[in-house]
């Protein structure tokens, strides 16, 4: 798994784009997890750093250990964390299924957008969650790429978006796991499973919104993938600029787009 | 459009089955809905009453007018309320189209679940507007079976689904209308349209939501439609069979259900 190239992430367009997305997220995504003054948090594929400053930042006493398998992307995400003087993250290269460190070692595990690229997200669960002290909780944040509708309705904007979906099934991710979150986090074998959907609603009473996750997050992530479903024959040129063209539409003055992402914790029992 | 035959309303179980569906969402739909004391609230289209026993329940000192073009709906409404010792309804048949009430005669109107079976949803809202108060303000709330999703996935429950969204579309109605309202009260010439979507969202931790909402409101409804799918030959009995199956396997300890009301208010300005 941890060789397999992931739909998103290594480019830098795509860095800053998952940084975009990161901010305008905050708020609505973290701002319920709060980890006490000394408790030692995992935060289990770090990336490029773009959730690691929000919970560095939202915890400052909380000692974190944020690990990625891609050393390009812990060091762009260290540069920035001490760039912003933020002196509570240690970070540590690895693959998330073979982690360094031993049983019990962490008070809480962070889990963010990750899951969606692995073939056996259940298989990562039941790895990490011996490294959690008893009565340890887990959070995990995933989006829904299935959950995503809209208006006006388009064919070729559904279309579009079942391009990404079925990319990420060919690198053997999950595009549509955040409906999954409970039983896999259940199948895991935490307990005290609780999952919190997060809708994103956007219309022309929230223009922000409109802008910030309908153009620069979602459509842009959409957009990333169209040199690539073109090669691979998954759709035509026509149809793929029409369904672009089709999920800006949703940013007019009678647009709505509606996107859910999901939040679950679980607890070492 | 009255004239029409609803998709859904008008048999003894679908009555108890709308009955249930209120009772269910009450809180979460309806909490947030108050009518001062002494303030006149039109009801457009109240059916059975479903909504109108919570309205009155929940508003004990507002003067509360309910219509509907049926008149077995009306006592049937009529009865129930009488039932509960609720004095502060008054019931009358009128068509919401030409609705027979003088301009700025209600400080509120309060319309759920009717405007999906309308051809000609934004000219009704054009028709109320006139009926509040300036400054007066209209809730609409209405589903969206095109928000539901559902784990384990099938394309077999997604077809059974797509019957009932597609005998909706027959009658002039419309089944995703939920996620139109900002541009239905936006273009009917509303100000301060303010959207909330709210996602039902059931798994096996909320075992009384997935009796509830899932079996009983949800698949239920689905059913409903079955012998009329089947005649008009848009299903197979086999495929429908298995979608209603696949439904129910959502039920399941691993399934996970969501679905997605909207409730928007706007201002007579």
């Amino acid at each position: 798994m941890s060789h397999k190239k992931y739909v998103h992430g290594y480019t830098d367009r795509e860095s800053e784009r998952l940084t975009d997305q990161a901010q305008t997220l905050t708020t609505f995504l973290h701002d319920d997890t709060h980890y006490p003054a000394g408790s030692r948090v995992l935060e289990a594929g770090c990336g490029v750093g773009a959730q690691t400053i929000i919970l560095a930042k939202n915890n400052p006493r909380a000692y974190i250990t944020s690990v990625d398998i891609s050393l390009d992307s812990l060091l762009q995400a260290e540069r920035m964390i001490r760039e912003e003087g933020l002196a509570n993250v240690t970070f540590c290269q690895g693959d998330i299924f073979q982690l360094p460190f031993g049983h019990g070692t962490f008070d809480h595990i962070f889990i963010c957008f990750v899951l969606e690229h692995l073939a056996e997200p259940q298989r990562v669960l039941e790895r990490l969650r011996p490294l959690l002290k008893k009565g340890g909780m887990i959070t995990v944040i995933e989006g829904d790429h299935g959950s995503a509708f809209f208006h006006p309705g388009s064919l070729f904007a559904q279309k579009a978006i079942d391009c990404l979906v079925r990319l990420q099934r060919d690198t053997g991710g999950n595009a549509l796991i955040g409906r999954e979150l409970f039983p896999l986090l259940s199948g895991a074998g935490f307990g005290e499973v609780r999952v919190s959907p997060r809708m994103v609603y956007a219309d022309a009473s929230r223009p922000d919104l409109v802008d910030d996750f309908i153009k620069l997050t979602f459509t842009a992530m959409v957009e990333g993938i169209g040199n690539e479903a073109l090669d691979k024959g998954m759709i035509g040129r026509e149809d793929w600029d029409r369904g672009i063209r089709d999920l800006y539409r949703t940013c007019g003055k009678d647009g709505v787009f509606c996107y859910t992402f999901f939040k679950a914790t679980g607890t070492r029992t």
